[in-house]
C-alpha cells in the first residue's frame, strides 16, 4: 500500500470525529497503564486495511507498538488474530472504534469483490469497480477493491473519458461527441461510450473508441455485440451484476465486469478488539493508585 | 437540516475526488448550453440528503437553480421525481455522481431505520444508531438515522462515557470505575455501563448509572434485567438486532435498542438523474456550433 | 493531557502567526550554534501548559530536547524553573515567544481556578467553567480549568441542552419546551433550564430535567430553590460569581458554582526564558565565525 | 476593517468549536421561526469587532440581515443597543455566544488600550501593543488595539529585527550582532535593540539602530536615555506599564510605550444578546404548530 | 474554463502570501472612494488566466465589479484593454499584484505554446506539456497550454503509465514491465514506453503499448521509428524542442511532441494596472475629509 | 535554512499535485526493492533547494536516506552530483518529478541572481527582487534569491509601506500620502514613494521617507536623484533592469536595485536522477519474484 500519505487527512478526521475533544471514559485509566491487546476476525473473508488500521493507532499515540499477523488480501476466518497492539490502554482503547471502523468496511469491499471474482475466475474477465463510491472514500474502497481481487476503473471524471446518453444529447449523437471529445483531449486519455442498443455499439466502433460498454443489455444483445465488435475495443457489461448472473454475464465473452454494489452496498465484516494480557506493572499501578 | 456549514467540507472534498483536475467527459457541453434535468427515485423508502444534494450542486456551479419536490423523511417510490435542477448542463453532469452517491447512501440509511423503527412503533422504545459509522460520514449518517426515525447514541467518546469490559478491567472493578469516572467528569454528562451479566447490572444499577446496556444478552435475562432496574436507569439492549428479532427483544421492556448495520452496512437506495428538457436556445446553440 | 493531535492545528498556526516568512533577529545565530536555555515562573500560582509548550518546540525543531521539572497543576513560585531546553539556540528563539504565550495564559486560568475551587473546598460543590471562552482556544482553556480544580460545564451547543428564556419564549413555555426537547434527542443527553425566578424552578423540576440554574437569584431564592429542588436535579448557579462571594453563595446548598471570567477574563502569570548555559563549542564556533 | 478573509478561518473554527455536530437546545424552534434581537452593552468602554460579529452570524445563515448601530471605536455605556440581526431565531441563538466571545474580547482591549492613550493624550507619545498575545488571535487583537487609539508594534519574527540579550550573547556583542543583522536583511526592515542600560543605549546609537528599547529602566535613566539618543533613534519604554506609572513613564520624553498586558491580560467587556420582537407570523407558527 | 472551485485554494494562499495581516499602504484610501482602473498588455502575445483575474479581485471584495475586455486564448498587443475593474479603491490596490502575477504567468505559458503550435499548424501534430511545471501550479499551467493551442501531456503520475529506463532496470526489462504493469492497472489507462533507441521501439510495439516516447533520438531514427511503428502505437517526440528545431521534428512523421519548457522556464508577459477615472463623489470625499 | 515548517504546505500539495491517487508506472517495482540513485546537475549554475528536496522525499517515504554532496549556494557543473537518496525504489522514483520541480526553479532564480550579482559586486549596491513571484511560491522564491546573492525587498503588502501613483492620486498628493501613513502605521515600519520624476523624488525627501524609488528614470535623471538626495534616503532603481544595463545603471549610486524578471520570467537549471545502482538483493528478489 503505497503513497500513505493520501489517506493522513482522512484517518486524522476520522479520529477527530470520534475522540472530539477528549474520550471521556478512558480518562479513568492512567496514561502509564500498559497493556497489549489483539484484534480478531469475527466472520470469515478477505482481510483488508490493516496499514490504515496502524495508521490510526499510531495518529493517536506514535508510542505504540503494533504486530501485524497477515496481510491485505488474506483469507481470515472467525476467531484469527489480525494483529496486535502494545502500549498505552488508553490510548489504545481511544484509537480502537476508529481503527475497527476503517477494517469492517475495507475487508467488507474485499471480501464481496473476492466472492464475484472466484466465481468468474477461470473466464477471461476482470471485475471492476464504478464512481457510485462513498463521499471522500474513494482511493480507499478502490484499494479494497484491488485487494480482492478487481480492478479499478476510472478514478473520476478526470483520468479517462466515458460519454452517457446525457452527453450525447447534448451535443447531437455519437459520433459529434466522440469527434468533438477527441479533438479536445490529451493523447494518454481513454474514450469509453455508454451503449444502450446494439445500433449504438456499431456507431461507437465506427468511431474508433478505446471501451464500449453495454448498460443494462439482455444477454443476448451482449453476445451479438461481443461478436461485432470482435476485440476492436474493449467491451465492458454493466448493470445489475450481482452472485447470481456474474457467471453468466461473463460467459457472454465481455472483457470487464463493473459493479456497482461493491462499493455503494456494502456488508461490513465484524471484528472485534480484546485486552490480551496485562503487564504485572499495571495491576501494581492500579493498586498502588488504589492506596492514594 | 441546520449547521450546514458543518458538511462544506466534506461535499468539497468528494467534489474534488470525483473532478480532480476537470471532467473530461462534460468538455464537449458548451459552458452555456442550457437545461433541465430531474433526479428520480428507483426503489422505494425514505429519501434523506436533498439539502447536501443541494449543496453539491451549487458548489460546483452557483448558478444553477433547484426546486426540492418532497423533503427529507418522506416516503418515495420508483419512479417519483424527488427534485429538479435547472442550468448548465455542463455543471450538472459533473456534480451528478457526487450528488447521487450523498443520496442513495443516506436513503439507504434513513430506509432502514424506518424499516425497524415502524416494526416496534407501537412500543415505547427508540431505535438508536452506533458508532460503528463510516469514516468522515458520521454527523451525516446519524442526521439520517433520526430522519428514519431514529435518535442518537453518543456522536463519539468526548459528550457521554460509556465503560465497556476493556475500562472495568483496567481499574478494576465496575463500581472503582464509576467512581472514578464520577470524580472527574463534569455534571451534564451522562454515564453508560456495558453489562453482560445479571450480576454486572445489579452492580451498575448501585452505582447510580444513568444508563445500563444489556450487551448480547439472551431474552430471557433481558427481561429480568428490565425488572431489575425498575425505571432506576435507562435500559439499552444491543448486539445482533435486525428485522427478525427487533420485536421480540423490544417486547422485553428495554428503552432503546442500539443497532450497528443501521451505518456499517449500508445498501443504498438507487436514484438517477435524466435529462428532462433542453431549451430551444440550447438545440439553436447546438446548430450553429456545428457550423462552425 | 490526551489526545494531543487536537492541538496540532493551533500550535501550528500559532507559530506561523508568529515566524510568518522567517525570524529575521535570529537569522545572526548560526544554526548549530547549541545552548541550554531554562523557563522559570515570575509569578506564583498554577502551572498549565507544558506539554503544549513542549509540542510548539518541537514542532519549530524536532531535534530539540526538553527535561520538564513540574507537571501541569504544580504549584509555582516566583523564580522556579518549570523547564529546560536544549539545542539549536536559533530554533530555541523562535519558539520562545509562542511557547510563552501559551504558558502564561493556561496557567493564568488554572491559577485561578484553583483560587475560587480552594475558597470552597470544603464543601461540597464544583466550580466549572462555561461557553464564554476565546474564540479557537476553548478546549485548551477547558484543560485549564480541569488543572486548576475545577470541572467543565457543557463543551458546546452539540453535547448537552440548555434552554434559555430566547428557547422557551420562542416554543411558548418551559414546559412546551422540555417536552419537544426530550421527543428529540438521544437517550445520551443531559437537559439544563436556566430559571430565574423560583416559579420557573418548580416549573422546571415538575419536566424532569437534569440540572436547574439558577441564574442571577438573591442568596435567599437560591437557599429555597435548593430546598424546593432537593436533590432531584443537579443545582448549578450563575451570574457575577468571584472571590468575594463565591463562599456565601456556595453556602446555599448549590452543587455547581459556573463562573464565566475564569476563561473570558484571564490575567496571564508572567514567565521568562534565559540562557542559562552556552556550550564550549559554540563560542569556538563564534570565535571561528568572527575570523572568516 | 479590511481584509477580511483573513479571518474566515478563525470565525469558522470558533463556530466549529461551540456548535460541532448540532446546536441540539434549538433544534426545538423551528427553522422558520424568525425574531429579531439587538445586542446591547452591558458596561462603558469602546466597541471593537462588530464586523466579525457580523460574519459570525452569516457565516451561520446567510440569510440573517444585521444593522449596526455604532462602528468600531465608538464610546458605548450600559444599556446601549450596538446591532440589531433579523432572521431564523434558531440560526441567531446558533451564533450567539461565539459571535458574543468575539465582541467581548476584543471590546476589553481596545477599551483597555483606549484608557493608557488617553492618560498621555497631551503626549507626544504612542501606546503600542507587544507580541504577548493569545495564539491565534493576534491579528485581531492587535487591531483591536489599534481602534482603541493604539498603535502596533512589529506583528510578528518577520517584519521587523528585535535583538534582545540572547541574541546578543550568542553573537559576541551588539555591535557584531547588530553588523551582521544588517549585512543579511533587506532595505525594508527595521532593527530595534533592548538596552538595560545607558551604556548598551550608547552601543546602540553608535551602531545605527532605528529604535532602542529601554527594557525596565528606572524613570531617572530613561530621561538620561531621551537625552543621549536625541531623536537620533526612536526611543521605546518597555516593562510594567500601567494606568498608576504611565503618565510619568511617558514624561521622560521616550516615543513609545509598549504594554504586554492589552493583549496578555484581557478583561472582557460584557454584552448580551436579548430577543427584542417576534413577528405575529411566528405566534401564529407556533400556535399551529401545537395543534399538530 | 470549468471547476473554477479547484483553483480557490491557491488563489486564497497567493492573496495571503501578499497581504497577510493587511494591506498598510493602501490603509490611506478610505473604504468608500471608488474609482474604475483597467488592465492592459504591455507586450503582445495570447492572454490566459481572466477568470483567475476576476477571481482574485473578487475574493478580495465581493462588491467589486469587473468588465472582461477579452477572453483567454485571444490575441493581445501593447496598449488593449483586457478587463476593466470597478468598485473601492483600495480593494482593487490589494489585489492588483496577485492578480498580475496569475495574468503574467499564465499569459506567458500560452503565449509560447501558440509560438510552438502555430510553426507545426499545417502538420498532423500536437504540441503537449510535460510534468515539468512549478509546484502548486500545474492544472492552471496545463489549462495555459490548452489555451495556446496545445494538448496535456498525463497530468501526474496516477492518470497514465509512463515506464521509464529506471522502471525497466528495476523488473528486468521491457516486455516484463509491460507485462507487470498490464496485469496490475484497470482497462480505463493508457501506457506510454520511453525507448532511448531503435531496438527498444521494436520491443515497444511488440508489447502492444499505447504510447511510444522517442527519448532524444536523432531525427534519422525518428524518422525511422515512425515508420516502423506504422500507426500501430502514437508516437512522441522528446527532449529539446524549441523554435529552432520544432519544424523539422515535426516533420518526421510523429504525432506527439512534448516541451518541457512550456511550463519549468515561463516568460512572462507584461500588463499594467491604471488608475483610469475616478468619480466625482471620490474627490468630494477627498475634500470632506482634508477638512476634517 | 530555518522555519521549514512554513513549506510543508506547499511540499504536500506538489506531492498530491503529481502522485494523487497514486503512482500507476511504479505499482510493478515491490516495496521492498531498494536501490540508490544520485541527482547530478546538466547545466553550470548556483544550486538552490536541496533542503526541500531532502523533504520531498522523505514525505513520500520517511525511511530514505540521502546524502546532500553540496549546499545550498554552491556553483555546480554539468555533471556534479548534488545528492544521493537510498532506499525503496519505488518510493524514490514516486518522489522523483516534485523533487526535480523544486530545485531546477529555484536553483534557476539563484543563478540569475547570482549572474546579475556578480556584475556589481565591486559597487556598493543590492540586487533585491520585487513582489512579482509565482502564486504560492514567493517565500521559496525570494530564499533562492538571497542563496544567489541577492536581498530581499518586503515580502508583501504587510512589512512595509510602498506609496505608489495610485495611491498618491487616490489622497490627493505625495506629502498629503505620507503624512496621512506615518499617521497610521507603526514605529517599526518602513516607507518607501515610487518616484518618476525628480520633482517628485525632491517632495518625498522633504516629507521624510525612508525609501525612494526612481521608477524607470534616465541614467541621467538617476544620477541627479542621487545627489539630490545625498543619503538622507535609500535609493532605489527599478524598470527594465538586466545584464545588459545593470552596471551602468549601479554606477548611478543608487543603492539598490530591483529586478522583477529574477522571479516572474524563470529560466530552469537542468538536473538528472538516475539509478546508480542495486543491490544484490535487489536481483535476487527479482529473480525469486519471476518464478512465482
Amino acid at each position: 500500500m503505497s503513497a500513505m500519505f493520501q489517506y493522513e487527512g482522512l484517518v486524522e478526521r476520522a479520529l477527530r470525529e470520534d475522540i472530539g475533544t477528549g474520550d471521556l471514559s478512558s480518562l479513568i485509566i492512567p496514561g502509564d497503564c500498559l497493556g497489549e491487546v489483539k484484534i480478531y476476525a469475527k466472520e470469515q473473508g478477505i482481510i483488508c486495511g490493516i496499514h490504515i488500521v496502524d495508521m490510526v493507532f499510531k495518529k493517536v499515540d506514535p508510542t505504540l507498538q503494533s504486530e501485524l499477523k497477515v496481510k491485505d488480501g488474506d483469507f481470515i476466518t472467525p476467531g484469527m488474530v489480525v494483529m496486535k497492539i502494545k502500549g498505552s490502554l488508553a490510548s489504545i482503547l481511544q484509537a480502537e472504534r476508529t481503527a475497527l471502523n476503517f477494517l469492517q468496511h475495507l475487508s467488507g469491499i474485499a471480501s464481496a469483490t473476492r466472492k464475484l471474482a472466484d466465481l468468474v475466475a477461470d473466464l477471461n474477465v476482470k471485475v471492476v469497480d464504478t464512481r457510485k463510491t462513498l463521499p471522500g472514500m474513494r482511493n480507499l474502497q478502490k484499494y479494497a477493491v484491488r485487494i480482492g481481487g478487481g480492478q479499478n476503473h476510472r478514478f473520476g471524471l478526470y483520468d479517462a473519458v466515458m460519454l452517457k446518453d446525457n452527453h450525447l444529447a447534448a451535443v447531437g449523437g455519437l459520433s459529434e461527441a466522440v469527434q468533438k471529445v477527441k479533438a479536445q483531449i490529451g493523447h494518454m486519455v481513454k474514450i469509453e461510450v455508454e451503449c444502450e442498443t446494439l445500433e449504438q455499439v456499431k456507431d461507437a466502433l465506427a468511431c474508433g473508441v478505446d471501451v464500449i460498454m453495454l448498460d443494462n443489455m439482455s444477454l443476448e444483445d451482449m453476445k451479438r455485440a461481443v461478436l461485432m465488435i470482435d476485440h476492436r475495443a474493449i467491451v465492458e457489461a454493466s448493470g445489475g451484476i450481482r452472485e447470481e448472473n456474474i457467471r453468466e454475464i461473463a460467459e457472454t465473452g465481455v472483457d470487464i465486469l463493473s459493479v456497482g454494489r461493491l462499493t455503494h452496498s456494502v456488508k461490513a465484516i465484524d471484528f472485534s478488539l480484546v485486552v490480551d494480557d496485562m503487564k504485572p506493572s499495571i495491576l501494581k499501578h492500579i493498586n498502588e493508585a488504589e492506596k492514594n
